[in-house]
C-alpha cells in the first residue's frame, strides 16, 4: 500500500497468487478463480438463496459474505470475487428495476432521452453501505484469500438502461449513441459516477483489487468503443489510481477490444475463450508498445467442463502453456460458470492448475 | 457457365453487378442486399405470411416466390436471396422440429449420442422438390436481379440439433465436439451430405450464386473451428465447384475466423459490423497469400439503421470507402435486418449505395 492510498481497511496479502501475478511478479502458482464461481452451480448457494431476490441478497451483508466465501471454501479458488448484481448499484440508486427469473434484470422506465437521463438519480456511498458491511465480514471469514471487488461497467450499463432489459442486439443503445451523442455521453458520465462511488466502496471497505465488466462491450466495433465508451471507462480507472489494487477489466467477445479496454486503465485484462492468451498478450503488447508487460486471465470455455476430464485437463494444459508465453496468467474461464455445471469438475480445475504452476 | 457445369435452368445474367463483384470484376456499381431483407420488416411479408406456419410457407412454392421477391420489388436490391430457414433440409428429411414464435427451432428428440447420430434421417432431393418449384417461379419474376440460394452449414445445424433449440453457450454442442470427436465428425458429415443435397437442388433449378451461413461459428476458437468444422464446410464448397457459381460463406462474430472461413472454398466472406472491411480483407489477404484477391461483404451494423438518416449515411460512406480499400465489396449489413426496422431506411440505403458508386 503507498503512503498516499486513501484510507481502507485492506489487509496486507502482498504475497497472495493473484495479487503478485496482477502485478505482473511471478507467483508461487498460477493464480486461479472463476467468474461467476458464487452462484447457481453450486447447492450450497441454491440453499442459502431460497426465497430470498437477487437484489435482496446482495444488499444482506451475511448472505453476501457466506455465497462469497462459499467457492473459496469448496474449490480452494485464489480468489473471492464480491457476489453483487451488474445493475446492484442502479437498484441501490432509485431506479426502478427486477431481476426477472429467465430473463434478467428488467428496467420499469428505460432510459431513452435527455430528460430521462438527466432524471436519472446517482448513487450515494450509503445507499450500498450493506455492501461495505458485507466487505467487512468478508474480510474476517476469508482469512489470507484476497476479495476482488465487483462493478458494471457504463456501456453494459446503459444497454440495460436504455433497452429496459437484456438484449442481443442493443439496438435502441447503438441508436442513442449514434442519433444523440451528447445524450449518450450525459449518460455514460453518471453512469461512470455510479460505478465510481460503487466501487469507491468496495475500496474504502478493503477489497484487495476489482474487476470491472463490461460484459456487452463486444458487441462494438473498436472505433464505436473507442468514442463512446472509453473515455467513461477510463475515467473509472483513473479515478481509482490512488487506491493502488490491480484493476481486471473484463468483456466478452472483445478480441478487436483487448488494448483499447488496457488502454482504459486496467492492470489485467480478462480474454474470453476465442483467441489464445499468447494471441492476446501479442495484441495487447502491439497496442502499448512502451508499456510493462501485459497480464491476462482467461480463458477456458466453461462449455468444455461438460466434456468430461479428459478434454478438460487437455485445455487446461494448453492455455497454462499459452498463459505462460502471454507473460503474466491469472486462470480464469473465458466467460462465468454455467448454471448447469459441475461443481467438482471446477474443485479439480483449481488442483490442477495448482499442481502443474506450483514454483 | 462452363461446359462441364451440370444441368441448371439458370439464367444468363453475367453482367449483373452482384455476380460481377462476386468474380473479383467491377460492377457497373457497387451491388446490395440485406441479409434477411424478405421477412418481418415488410407489411407485405407480415400480410402474405398470416397464419402461415414458418415451415409450411418455405414449401409453398407460390409463398416463397412471392417472399423473395418482395424486397426486391420494394427496395431494388441487387439480387433476392431464397426465402428459407436454416433448419428446413433439416425438417423437410423428416426430423421432428417446429420453429416456435419467440423462441426459435425446437428440436422434438434432440441428437447426443452416436446411436442418435446413426438414426438421422438424410435428406432426398425430391423432399425439397417445392423448394425447386419456387426457384422455377421465381427465375420468371425475377427478371434480370440474381438469385442467391441458402442453406446452414452443418456447425450451426449441429447446435440447433444437440441443444434441441437456439443457445446461448452451445455446451452441450462443444461437450460433444471435445468428448466424443468421432460422433461429432459422423454428425457434421451427415448435416454436410444434407446441405450439399438441398443446395444441389437449388442450383440445379437455377440459382445465380449461394450463401453459405454458418450463423454460429463466432461461438468457437479457431483451433476448434478448424478442427471440428473447417473440413466439413470444405467438403460442401468443394462439392459444388463445378456448378460454377459464386459461394458466400457468413458468420456473425466470425473476426478470428475470415481467413479459415475463405479457406473453406467461398469466393465471397461476410463480414460482421465489428471490424473493418480494409481490415477483414487484409486478414483475408494474409490467410491466403497466393490466392486471388479478396470479395468481402458487408458490414453495416443493422442497429444503425434505428439511429436516423444522418447516422444511416455518415455509416455506409465510411463502409463503401473501407469497401473499396478492400478490393471486391458487396454492401450489405453485417448481420440480418431486424424486425422493427422501418423499411424506408433499406430502400434508401440500397439509393445511396447506388448513386455513390454508380460509374
Amino acid at each position: 500500500m503507498t503512503n498516499s492510498a486513501p484510507v481502507s481497511a485492506r489487509r496486507d496479502l502482498a504475497d497472495a497468487p493473484l495479487l503478485a501475478a496482477a502485478r505482473g511478479e511471478t507467483p508461487r502458482h498460477t493464480p486461479v478463480w472463476f467468474m461467476r464461481q458464487a452462484g447457481r452451480s453450486l447447492p450450497e448457494y441454491r440453499k442459502v438463496r431460497e426465497g430470498v431476490p437477487m437484489l435482496q441478497s446482495c444488499l444482506t451483508p451475511d448472505l453476501v459474505c457466506e455465497i462469497t466465501a462459499q467457492p473459496v471454501r469448496r474449490h480452494g479458488v485464489d480468489a473471492a470475487i464480491l457476489f453483487s448484481d451488474i445493475v446492484l448499484p442502479l437498484h441501490a440508486a432509485g431506479i426502478g428495476l427486477d431481476i426477472v427469473a429467465g430473463t434478467g434484470p428488467v428496467v420499469a422506465e428505460p432510459v431513452r432521452t435527455a430528460a430521462d437521463v438527466a432524471a436519472l438519480p446517482q448513487l450515494a456511498p450509503e445507499q450500498v453501505g450493506a455492501v461495505g458491511d458485507a466487505i467487512g465480514l468478508l474480510l474476517a471469514e476469508l482469512g489470507r484469500t484476497p476479495l476482488i471487488g465487483f462493478a458494471g461497467a457504463p456501456f453494459t450499463l446503459a444497454s440495460y438502461l436504455v433497452e429496459g432489459g437484456p438484449s442481443r442486439n442493443h439496438e435502441r443503445t447503438k441508436a442513442l449513441m449514434h442519433s444523440e451523442p451528447r445524450t449518450w455521453h450525459a449518460l455514460l458520465e453518471k453512469l461512470a459516477d455510479t460505478t465510481l462511488t460503487f466501487l469507491q466502496v468496495q475500496l474504502a471497505a478493503g477489497v484487495d483489487a476489482l474487476q470491472l465488466f463490461d460484459s456487452w462491450a463486444g458487441a462494438l466495433s473498436l472505433r464505436d468503443y473507442r468514442e463512446f465508451v472509453l473515455p467513461h471507462s477510463r475515467r473509472i480507472f483513473e479515478s481509482l489510481t490512488e487506491w493502488d489494487v490491480p484493476k481486471i477489466h473484463f468483456g466478452v467477445g472483445t478480441g478487436e477490444l483487448l488494448g483499447a479496454m488496457r488502454s482504459a486503465g486496467a492492470d489485467v485484462v480478462g480474454v474470453d475463450w476465442r483467441i489464445p492468451l499468447d494471441t492476446a498478450a501479442q495484441r495487447l503488447r502491439d497496442a502499448e508498445p512502451g508499456r510493462d508487460a501485459p497480464v491476462v486471465q482467461g480463458n477456458l470455455d466453461p462449455a468444455v467442463l461438460f466434456a468430461g476430464w479428459d478434454a478438460v485437463e487437455r485445455e487446461v494444459r494448453r492455455i497454462l502453456a499459452e498463459g505462460e508465453a502471454a507473460g503474466g496468467h491469472i486462470f480464469n474461464l473465458g466467460h462465468g460458470v454455467l448454471p448447469s455445471t459441475d461443481p467438482t469438475v471446477l474443485t479439480r480445475v483449481v488442483e490442477l492448475v495448482h499442481s502443474i504452476t506450483r514454483r
